[in-house]
């Protein structure tokens, strides 16, 4: 069975993020008012093959604690949906 | 009125993405088999300040297009919910 991830890999409360500091920094000066608490983190997609949903889970949970995120400073939000069959 | 906001850039079809095609390459190597098209785009969450979902979205639609992705080579999806008071 194959299902369509999303992991978003988004920086820990309280862990600063320059990035988003600097975008919710310029947005008044460029005439966007209203933004705030900008965070930026990443969206990874990909496809797993596996036999359910609970085992595409927890391969997935284990990947992103080894390889996609710092556990240290990111945390991983896992989304998924089974593909549909063409 | 405040929504919470999701804004997910991404390489648009058809474009590379070396971060993301040197993961797929690494992973069956790690002990990850089944994992494929794998892409990393960026995940901006931040909390938007309008009179409706309607005036929220367009802003952001011209913020994404104006300064948060580049166009040729990325898409965005916004998604949002109205925040809940406190």
């Amino acid at each position: 069975m194959q299902f369509d991830v999303l992991i978003e890999v988004r920086p820990r409360q309280g862990i600063s993020d320059p990035e988003g500091a600097t975008i919710e920094r310029s947005l008044p000066t460029l005439g966007y008012d209203g933004v705030t608490s900008v965070r930026v983190g990443k969206a990874i997609r990909c496809t797993i093959e596996a036999e359910d949903e609970a085992l595409a889970h927890a391969e997935l949970e284990d990947l992103c604690a080894r390889f996609l995120t710092n556990p240290v400073i990111e945390d991983a939000a896992i989304s998924m949906q089974p593909q549909v069959e063409r």
